[in-house]
């Protein structure tokens, strides 16, 4: 057998040769080679662009977020076909699957199988570490104390951001478009989303997280989703059966609730405990261990309650950021950061079906005349927004509404639960994808220039002169 | 529908009340949340595990990967049944996967569904990053010129310390246990093997990676692998055709050289074009994620010649280590460390059938009796290959052997192959298992013992001294 393949091809064999002995004993070397050449190819060309386009983006004085978002389309299916997501998993284009085959040796079943499901899942997992990890670092580097003290006008905000457009939305579409209730009660739902994973990188990013407006805009969009966990159920709820269930709006009420004032009053007691037991041990490992252990049981606890595991991720940093460790907790979570956001704001930018823009497809026409009116709405609804915070003091109202724009990983599912329930028409999805995709990319320009541009040092260090009692560290240290 | 979900079960419906919605709006929902909380319920658990035994060897002066092995021993489907791996996924026990459907609210199947394959994938590639980052940073924290210094040495001691164990293995099984020469000559090669994963991780440790000896250890155990992989080749060309291609070993013995020679020679060529890039590059995730770039181009490479991707990982650590990023490297790579590598070593424990050493069962009688002698031949010949060192400097022999008893996970892909290849019979497979069992649990204690106990602080930072020219961190500073 080893003979006929040496004189077939001698230029594969090169390459295949080490390999024929694995192929021979079982299937498992083959495919364990593919898997990790699949994986480190993958993770390799992810990086390479997003340090490409994210050098563009700061060349530009822009968040290196868009680059990530825009890398991830230039990825996805609508252009190079390196990360096609599909509910079946992930494809890839015949060149990249072919350069992985020729690297490994396997064969090409294997090779495509590999990236098929074990990508999927490997980069669903990158992201959803990434989005945890945001979540909790933004936790950590925010103040409980400043995040209590701006409640009542991040609740306005939230509220007024989640009204105004919902309402604007489902007017105009019924009105204008002819939609009908249902339909345009889901579009509307839609627009009321705020990424709070975009708006926290961007802030972190420009140094503006600890500021008041950053601080604002942080409570106003933690509420912003629970809010929408809450509108979703209940526009799922009348897609599906025709009427509003109220128990379930008040369970979701009162557990969200329950939550935020169990990590507001509860914060002190697990913190110490948490110091306590680090400084038991010795083991260099600990404190990263542990505070991972701390993150994911807050993750579960959110999630059996009904809400989302992000926000347990986010109470948890907020616990520990209080404590001692703050510093040294956002110095060992910074790589995970670097790695698993971009990964996470990647397969966003992937997952964005660009073909709706294509206006020479008839159901797009229709479907860009209504996304033209929903960005408007989706923009404006949040800006007001913003200027419904109620201080005597100067604050940047605009900066505030702006930081509420961008719709991202959540836009996203709407439009997504729209297609899977068929509660939306084709061109009514396509204008809730245009609306995400506008949305998502514009507010981080945007925000970079509503906050004035030396904010980025002087603010951060600002900040530490003011609060000496708390291990502060300005972000343009870590950077 | 609801209705009567309330009146059911009131307690249940308290918490799975959220998911019905989702669950209505098709599985993925529910699929996803289950996934989520599978990952971050495993993930937990495992350190919690890792960090309390790892505690316990701190204590008891042993290394903490001792620790990860133990716990992975007890959540291995020997003892607790948490994480049992099979060809087919990973199993867990039914309270388990209850407890997850009770948080999630999910299905029975999908949970267990989201558990065997998601799981699976997320441990193998987390354990494969983990050993990735494990051999990179021991690059980064390896020199050269010293690794150069020793070459000749380690070449003695690698290529002693594969002879002895194989010809002496060999010879026993036939003339003492009656054991044809096929499955006599495949027990001898498991017995070269030495685990570079457990070595290095136990070297960093006790902060003597650095020292004479370390450097040696690891010089030899780099190039145990290569040989490794040329004994594995023939081996399995033997059970397979009853013949030895002479072709494929040459073809790997000139890859390997190849590649050393390449890192040797391209190293400075290839870290000032890194050096370069970074330079130019203001976004300060760069750093990171062009270094993962770079361990994975190297890691590939090292595949596609027919090597093992940590070759590829070392390689990529010794380049960027000699560039004046080493030490900003090192603490960017150290929370990978102790996520990544605490989930391969883990995995490594889970994945020990515990089994083989019940000597109520009549196939284990014979096994451990094989097993004992293994075990004295693995010892002696690798600390045989420690006293064919020839220096006329003092040098502690006995360290440098003891280094490279460890067979770790690569004594299990011997095991694992001579079962699926039905070269070995039960016995002689359950004595391969064990013995690889004691001589990885034994070397890091042992390990621990031979160098002297003084070295984590002052061999590390005299190390420092001694290289003034170069970014030297002594380990004791990341503790």
């Amino acid at each position: 057998m080893l003979g006929k393949t040496l004189t077939a091809n001698s230029l594969a064999l090169l390459y295949k040769l080490p390999d024929l002995f694995l192929a021979e004993a079982g299937t498992s070397g083959g495919e364990e080679k593919a898997t990790i050449a699949a994986l480190v190819g993958t993770a390799g060309i992810i990086f390479i662009f997003s340090v490409f386009l994210g050098e563009i983006c700061t060349r530009l004085k822009l968040p290196t977020v868009l680059g990530d978002l825009v890398a991830g389309m230039l990825l996805g299916g609508s252009i190079l076909g390196l990360l096609v997501f599909s509910p079946e998993g992930i494809g890839a284009n015949q060149t990249f699957l072919k350069g992985l085959e020729f690297v490994t040796g396997a064969d090409s079943g294997i090779v495509e199988q590999a990236y098929k499901f074990q990508m999927k899942d490997f980069l669903d997992e990158s992201a959803n570490i990434g989005l945890l990890t945001l979540l909790f670092t933004t936790g950590l580097e925010s103040n409980l104390n400043e995040l209590i003290r701006v409640g009542t006008q991040a609740t306005t905000v939230a509220i007024t951001g989640v009204t105004v457009p919902f309402v604007l939305g489902t007017l105009v579409l019924i009105k204008f478009f002819g939609i009908a209730t249902i339909p345009a009660l889901f579009a509307g739902a839609a627009l009321t989303a705020t990424s709070i994973g975009i708006t926290a990188k961007v802030l972190q990013d420009i140094g503006n997280l600890q500021s008041e407006e950053g601080q604002i805009i942080l409570g106003a969009a933690i509420l912003d989703d629970i809010l929408g966990i809450v509108v979703l159920a209940v526009v799922l709820s009348l897609v599906q059966t025709g009427e509003i269930e109220i128990t379930n709006i008040i369970y979701l009420l009162v557990s969200a609730a329950l939550f935020v004032l169990g990590a507001v009053f509860l914060n002190k007691i697990f913190g110490s405990i948490f110091v306590a037991t680090i400084k038991k041990i010795n083991n260099p490992a600990a404190l990263m261990l542990l505070a991972i252990v701390f993150l994911n049981a807050c993750a579960i606890i959110a999630t059996a309650i009904g809400l989302e595991a992000i926000l347990g991720a986010f109470a948890a940093g907020l616990v520990l950021g209080e404590t001692e460790f703050q510093e040294k907790l956002q110095g060992l979570f910074e790589p995970f950061i670097f790695v698993y956001t971009t990964i996470f704001f990647v397969t966003i930018g992937a997952k964005i079906d660009l073909s709706v823009l294509n206006p020479t497809v008839a159901a797009n026409q229709k479907g860009l005349i209504i996304a033209a009116c929903l960005i408007v709405i989706a923009i404006l609804g949040k800006i007001i927004a913003g200027f419904a915070v109620f201080t005597d003091k100067p604050i940047n109202r605009l900066a505030i509404g702006t930081g509420m724009i961008p719709r991202g990983e959540v836009g996203l599912v709407f439009a997504g639960l729209g297609a899977t329930t068929g509660a939306l028409s084709n061109s009514l999805d396509a204008a809730i994808i245009i609306m995400v995709i506008v949305t998502t990319l514009i507010a981080p320009i945007m925000l970079r220039f509503v906050f004035p541009s030396s904010a980025k040092i002087d603010d951060a260090d600002d900040e530490c002169e003011k609060m000496p009692e708390r291990d502060c560290v300005p972000i343009s240290k870590f950077n």
